[in-house]
């Protein structure tokens, strides 16, 4: 048994670090407040007197040694940072229970074959720089450090320089190499969707992560004087950008399952009585088909060379594929719920996480808990304590099972 | 005869007052830059001898008497802000194009019964603090400054602060009450449209300028999860804005005189994977006659009570009602171009100006000159030389004869 009140504390503690007046968090990647929120949890394993570790993407993790010290660890965890709007329990969540599990094992000296270690991944959401789950796919050697250094966010900031601030903000954590493949990776993270909820649903057995690509679409066009300019003579970037846009929902309703969205979308220059010259804006794509995947970038790619009165650029900035978990990982979280007693169903996964990464390298899955009314990427994201306990018990006794002792 | 080289040259002085890298400038109301103009202008006045005056608007006045003192004056000018990537034309021509005539009344000796004063607008183009044509309105007596202390540019700034500001920095102008009717008001100002160029004429001769109204539109959705919220769920503010503005074009070509752009759109939480919670958007509508004006405004306003998956509220920021100018002053300017042996042709403004708000309070005209391929509120914007001097000897010859002596 976990001690269900140090976590519940400790995630009202987390969510004071970049809390928003409307009772979200925004605490946005490689920040002064991810940095903060770092520090906290570090404080709180160095007082167990766990093990602190880094690696060049500054993804921080926890270790408790187990019986054979050079074993891969069970991995568990999730990430710090936050939308944002973010809500309190995206990825505090994952990280705080996976902690609650590792002082668990400690409070009650229950010693393990494989080292268990918490890990706080960088940089999931991707709000601040772009591509998100940077962390774990350098982890898992889909990428390198050196692919984002120049990456800059919305007021200039260099990914490289936040990087090596935040690096250098936690001393106590001792470098090491990236990307030793644990023995298995397991996720806790609330479902960011309704199915749980609706079906009063306990525990998601969570069965693969759906595919998603990311565009950045430039659309370049003139701008001009709004009262002057005849329609004949305009070349307007936003009208161009919204004609796009527009088609995206009816594309939604040709295929249930594909989600698009258009979640930033930048105009210059900005002006009441000027027709804008050029539109930046993004679109995020999802399916669990590839195939489908392939054919609703065609189609994005067509409807922007189609458009004759405007140039528009579409250029792919995010390609995860969908993934399947390890058929052992769902079955063992499967069976720890029912020996719990817990009511649960297996679905896929709406969000992409940094488990989708970590299924390249080693067994994976993850525990869903449900969200009021689905709702997350916003302040108003609220969970019940109740489901935020029993999803750490759950990945407590999968925890011990892949740990093995 | 002006001096044309002075002219010329002081154009291009100006124009390094807030230059951009491409050519224009970025001289924003009541900014430091707009300050530096202001102050520029006023050290070439006092060099001449003229009189400087200024009003609770911070509108600047260059004064030069004539023979009967209290008689009204007639003026003359435009304004010096500009566009965030504006055209080093746009209202700096009418500006010092009118300093010229001043000028050259001063160097030929010329007296006149009325005095002759050069004007300087506050804020006509309304891209830093809205609406635009502040500084003519209230002096036109259809505002007040009090109305505008509160209002604040994209980076919070107050206009009351800027306002109080750029009056502090112009010391040497010395403050009287505003709206005293002006015997005449004249400007020149570039075209800002296609028709004297594709016509090959040099006098535009502007017989009223079209309607104008400015709506702001706010639109709460719901922000929500892009990889987990099925169609059903959402309530994206953008697609629900992309539907709206997608439907503005069209509107263009069933009534091919209307000018509708949305210029400034603003995302929120504007994040690549959260459905957007809420969208603000602005349109500018123009015709020439009201009652399209009250027909498109109606439209607007049924296109978002039809919006059924986010409210939309529809703000009417600014209503320009379209205006005639006085045949008198259209004749004086028709009789001055053909004296000087100019082609000509009367035309309306697409644009509005500061000369709308005086038409109500004296007799007004404006007088255009072709600018290149219509382009303004753009870096891009240029004109013909000959044309900036012709449009001047046009200014100059129109201001004799109303001036009288």
């Amino acid at each position: 048994m976990i001690k269900s009140d140090r976590l519940l504390a400790r995630l009202d503690e987390l969510a004071r670090i970049g809390a928003t007046p409307q009772g979200g968090v925004n605490r946005p990647a490689l920040s002064p407040l991810d940095r903060a929120a770092r520090s906290w949890l570090a404080t709180a394993a160095q007082a167990r007197g766990f093990a602190l570790y880094t690696d060049a993407l500054a993804n921080l993790f926890i270790r408790r040694d187990g019986r054979g010290p050079d074993r891969p660890p069970v991995l568990i965890g999730s990430h710090l940072d936050s939308q944002p709007s973010g809500g309190r329990f995206d990825g505090a969540l994952g990280t705080l229970a996976a902690f609650e599990c590792l002082e668990t094992l400690e409070d009650q000296g229950i010693a393990t074959d494989h080292p268990v270690e918490v890990v706080a991944w960088t940089n999931e959401e991707g709000s601040r720089f772009e591509p998100g789950t940077m962390g774990s796919k350098a982890f898992a050697g889909k990428a390198q450090v050196e692919d984002w250094l120049a990456v800059m966010d919305g007021s200039g900031a260099r990914f490289g320089d936040e990087l090596a601030a935040t690096l250098a903000a936690l001393p106590q954590a001792r470098p090491r190499p990236i990307g030793v493949p644990p023995h298995a990776y397991v996720e806790l993270h609330i479902e960011q969707g309704q199915i749980l909820e609706a079906e009063r649903i306990t525990i998601g057995v969570v069965t693969g992560v759906q595919g998603a690509r990311w565009f950045n679409v430039v659309v370049d066009g003139e701008a001009a004087h709004a009262g002057t300019t005849p329609l004949s003579y305009r070349h307007d970037a936003l009208a161009a950008a919204a004609r796009l846009l527009a088609q995206l929902p009816p594309l939604m309703v040709a295929d249930g399952t594909a989600r698009l969205t258009c979640g930033r979308l930048v105009v210059e220059p900005g002006s009441t009585n000027v027709i804008p010259g050029r539109v930046v804006f993004t679109i995020d794509s999802r399916h669990p088909e590839p195939a489908r995947l392939d054919a609703i970038e065609a189609r994005i790619r067509a409807m922007a060379a189609a458009e004759t009165t405007a140039r528009m650029t579409v250029e792919r900035t995010l390609d995860l594929a969908p993934c399947r978990f390890d058929p052992v990982i769902v079955a063992a979280i499967d069976q720890a719920a029912a020996d719990l007693g817990l009511s649960r169903r297996h679905l896929p996964s709406g969000a992409f996480h940094d488990a989708l990464h970590l299924a390249a390298i080693c067994p994976a899955g993850m525990i869903f808990v449900p969200c009021r009314g689905g709702i997350s990427h916003n302040e108003a994201e609220s969970i019940v304590p109740d489901d935020a306990i029993a999803g750490t018990e759950v990945l407590l006794a999968v925890t011990r099972q892949l740990a093995g002792g």
